[in-house]
């Protein structure tokens, strides 16, 4: 089964907007086992929106959109899929009775405007949208007809557009039938970069082939390492990635922390839960990033005791007990005040683990002696505490991130070890 | 003038890189003043790419495609355009030094397959390629042949394409003319929907046209307002927007918090800079992502006193100074309690304000009291203490978000309204 991706949007084609759509469906359709053809990006303009559309169909079994389903009239997408098809806008009373019903719940009335996302075109299935106000739109194509195949148009707005695509499209595309059999697996690691992963990991031509592969995924939360199986049924094809894994975690298996699509945050979560432990973090440099990460995980507030953001000396100071010496000798950024800072918040929060970061994030601040992109981090549990050096990066948000993840893959490490 | 953008490669179709060339080359065209009318991605096969082009040539004045110019079999793209026109590669030695110089410069000799890149479709002139080694293509299509108009062939490094279009293409478009005046400004507001914020708007029509155009872009950082100015001269364009930009401030002015890429947070921070004052975060439901925020900003340590993720009751008391009574009686998720958080923090951390978010972030633990979304957001400062309800969303992150957003532009309002 073949693809094509159509995001819609003016913002797009002059760049104000950058299209994370049109990647994430291509990943989750190639998951699916459905071929991706080609994308396109046009503007919001009914001629060239039917155009690329008709191409699309003509090209593939699958077209997604995404975009221009909005209440305002810049919006084309509605009248441009029933002009194409050369039938008229119907008003769906209960689509409306939806959308008011949203604006309700958050205590707001509806303004007129938003009647026009209740307009459908004739003969296309309403695919609801429980977590914005414009339906997705879906319609099977009868063989002789514009031309055969299938038709999903979707809202723009990234998390509208994944849950109704996951939720409605995804299935309808499964119940049709001709994927062909992929299987897909990723191990996650953290706290190795990429080429020195590869070293570990040495030669693994032999394993690959044309049946099996292995894609190596580096991001701010660690390198991933996809593998995928094609064809045979899927036994067989389950058994291949079986071996390989086997093999990766043989050789670098200290390093993985999880698979697919588990979390870092959420990995260190459920094992603090397991073992009935709780946390708590003092940041300076992270200035909130590892608190915002633990308490993404729903649930996180069974080992979560919370944190404190340190960014002044006072706060290091009074909230947390550093020493006004330890500061004045060593500087914020130094080995002392991390596990002062660490030592702190565990005793403060009452918590089994207190964690610390403390660092020069950059673009500027940075010395000879600690230049941007030092960070110390602390951690501290009944056993004692430690804190460790990392020489980051120069971007304020990747030595954020990259931070929370070196801190977080720590604590995995310690537990691993049994402490505290 | 119009162009299409063209961008190849397998890994974009897959979902694998995330295309980040087309929306540079969106913005950088348009701000020359071509028009992007199209863009398209196509993996490195040739018949897919021959087909692409030769559409986009019969379509635009100017095609610009990135990728598929590497020493790798997978490389299709030298290959397709030569096809396409019905000419051979030939090859160039001068290329090849070239190549050879940049190896030898990073103390490496060059593979054999790099031989590959000095192969130039004949007719095609080369554009030399400084920061990599795959040097660039350029062709001015005579009339009769293929099509009309421009094609430029770049590489997919981004930096390397950025460079080569820069320096090579861009002097080349504006050396053939035609090209019109675009201005683009960009409104940015918080605080109230798209629709509420279009009904405060009132009508516009009047005042848009096909050289004066307006789009609204929703996100959970706030709706922000495009608008765009075609033709005639610089100054004349310029006007256009002036006067619609005055009329947009007339009439929904209390909710435009910045212009252009001007974050919220960039635009707070930069107020309480210059008002001296500093400001002390007291986090549940946002679990660190209001301090993250506000953190982001490059110098924030000058206003940002610090903060306290206070998850559980624990911290809420003994940290901020909550009262066990008021959480017993009212709750966590409670007016009192977010405002006890404010002045908690205010006072804990001596800044000038204090600012809480207490409520349901989900995707569970709502009551038909209090379902999924209710949020508070406390604010105190030396003239008071007040707290807001907010009735938001089921998803997490995007609770987190949009409290984030309402609670900075209460303190962007409370500042311009004299507070404290």
């Amino acid at each position: 089964m073949q693809a094509t991706v159509l995001t819609i949007g003016d913002e797009l084609l002059i760049g104000q907007v950058r299209d994370t759509n049109a990647a994430w469906l291509g990943e989750q359709l190639t998951l699916a086992g459905v071929v991706v053809r080609r994308m396109a990006t046009v503007g919001d303009d009914e001629k060239a929106l039917q155009s690329e559309i008709r191409q699309s169909l003509d090209e593939s079994d699958l077209v997604v959109t995404t975009g221009g389903l909005g209440p305002t009239d810049d919006d084309k997408t509605r009248e441009a899929v029933a002009g194409l098809f050369g039938v008229e806008l119907a008003f769906r009373g209960e689509i409306l009775e939806d959308i008011r019903e949203r604006f309700k719940l958050r205590g707001r009335s509806m303004p007129e405007s938003n009647r026009s996302q209740a307009m459908v075109p004739a003969g296309f299935e309403v695919l609801s949208n429980r977590v914005g106000t414009a339906p997705g739109l879906w319609r099977e194509i009868q063989e002789g007809e514009a031309a055969g195949g299938m038709l999903a148009v979707l809202p723009g707005v990234p998390y509208e557009m994944k849950h109704l695509f996951a939720e409605e499209v995804l299935p309808r595309v499964r119940r049709r039938g001709g994927l062909r059999a992929i299987v897909h697996r990723t191990l996650r690691t953290a706290g190795i970069g990429e080429s020195s992963l590869q070293e570990a990991a040495g030669d693994l031509s032999g394993m690959l082939s044309d049946t099996l592969r292995l894609a190596w995924l580096p991001g701010p939360g660690g390198v991933r390492l996809r593998m995928t199986s094609f064809g045979g049924d899927r036994e067989e094809a389950d058994g291949r990635i079986a071996q390989l894994e086997a093999c990766l975690r043989d050789r670098i298996g200290a390093y993985v922390y999880g698979a697919n699509d588990e979390t870092l945050e959420e990995v260190v979560g459920h094992m603090l839960r397991d073992r009935s432990l709780t946390v708590a973090v003092a940041e300076s440099c992270t200035g909130g990033y590892v608190a915002h990460a633990l308490t993404n995980i729903p649930g996180s507030s069974a080992y979560m005791a919370g944190g404190v953001v340190a960014y002044s000396n006072r706060a290091k100071v009074d909230v947390l007990g550093v020493s006004p010496d330890a500061l004045r000798k060593h500087g914020a950024v130094s080995e002392v005040v991390a596990v002062q800072m660490a030592e702190g918040v565990r005793r403060r929060l009452g918590a089994d683990l207190g964690l610390s970061t403390t660092g020069v994030a950059g673009p500027a601040g940075g010395t000879s002696e600690k230049p941007v992109g030092t960070v110390w981090i602390g951690y501290a549990d009944a056993d004692g505490v430690a804190a460790h050096r990392l020489q980051l990066v120069r971007d304020r948000m990747l030595n954020k991130q990259l931070t929370t993840t070196f801190l977080l893959d720590r604590v995995r490490k310690n537990m691993l070890a049994g402490r505290p």
